[in-house]
């Protein structure tokens, strides 16, 4: 099948949202932690999370616009300074899918959803006790991206916490071990089985690899 | 095991780089396709494609810092305005993987890992044959991340082209059925299986949870 601009565009919008939502592929599961200055806690699934760099530690992840979303996330951020990204399992991932339900700002998503805060002393927002692959970030920059009105949030890791440390072969974490799940679409999880760790792309294994 | 800034920052520096490059969770594995005003065309390996909105249909990803790899993905979109995004599948991951080989200018990726162009009649940048599931973009805009001089570059889908369309039952596509791969940290790749299409959270569905 091939769809050009106009047919992409004569989609109904709940087609469009689905497919478009699929094609640039496995998107992580994790759930974001953060609270308010009255010490209200909240709790929300982003399937938007992207590694931005190593060295400072950046990560970003998108936003929905203003007024399709409560902010609850994005006001905290903003006011505190400091969230939580934490791996979803297969054991809480229906809690945590839940948690994109509109809850009230004086409900909290860790009671809502049956999920459990866990704190670092001098770290103000909220864990979650759950997840075993856990970080604390300040917040840096909020970037507007003006075709749609979303925005890109970007934090610096500041803690990390694994509760445990499975390694790939080259140092990486496994995500099969840690049972780390991912999101296709928008109600799709999934979790992931390892079927290779390469070694980095040199002229040497070029060669081998070419002449196989 | 819990590390703070002073202890992250204490890690050598490979031992960060696959640390933070495996804590956002699973990344999607896609290659890119472009192409110089003289015909050359280049293929490289990207796990930081994003999910920007389906209304108009955006797609973004992270480029490296100029300097720490040769550009000639950022030079061909600049110069032509189009590329193309394909899932990366098992029978050719290594191939993928070798993509990210620094070849010379005048090399195509496609020729040195053994891939095959693909193209439509009126869209400029290379497919990847092998994909089943791929779209060509036309640039939009680059937004530079001052922190680490990364820059997130904006596409907006004009051409899909689905070989298969497994869907998962939301209307979205299956991605264990696409066979479509994921990556963590820098080398390690994964398949899917998918657990569960939950329902869009409703108070319905969320009572009947809860109570259960």
């Amino acid at each position: 099948m091939h769809l050009n601009s106009e047919q992409i565009q004569a989609l109904n919008l709940k087609q469009r949202i689905h497919l478009i939502n699929s094609i640039t592929g496995i998107k992580p599961a994790n759930l974001i932690g953060s609270i308010d200055s009255q010490g209200q806690t909240n709790l929300a699934v982003f399937s938007s999370v992207v590694h931005l760099g190593s060295d400072p530690a950046l990560v970003g992840f998108v936003l929905r616009p203003p007024g399709h979303v409560p902010r609850h996330t994005y006001d905290n951020i903003k006011e505190m300074g400091s969230y939580t990204i934490n791996h979803v399992h297969p054991e809480f991932a229906q809690q945590a899918h839940l948690s994109s339900y509109k809850f009230d700002k004086n409900e909290s998503e860790f009671t809502q959803c049956g999920l459990q805060e866990e704190f670092l002393p001098d770290f103000p927002a909220p864990f979650v006790k759950e997840s075993n692959i856990k970080y604390g970030l300040h917040f840096v920059e909020e970037i507007p991206i003006k075709q749609n009105n979303t925005r890109l949030m970007i934090g610096e890791v500041q803690e990390i916490i694994l509760n445990i440390i499975p390694q790939t072969p080259d140092g990486g974490l496994d995500l099969e071990l840690s049972k780390s799940l991912g999101i296709s679409g928008l109600n799709s999880y999934y979790k992931f089985n390892l079927i290779d760790t390469y070694e980095q792309p040199s002229a040497e294994n070029l060669t081998r690899f070419l002449s196989n």
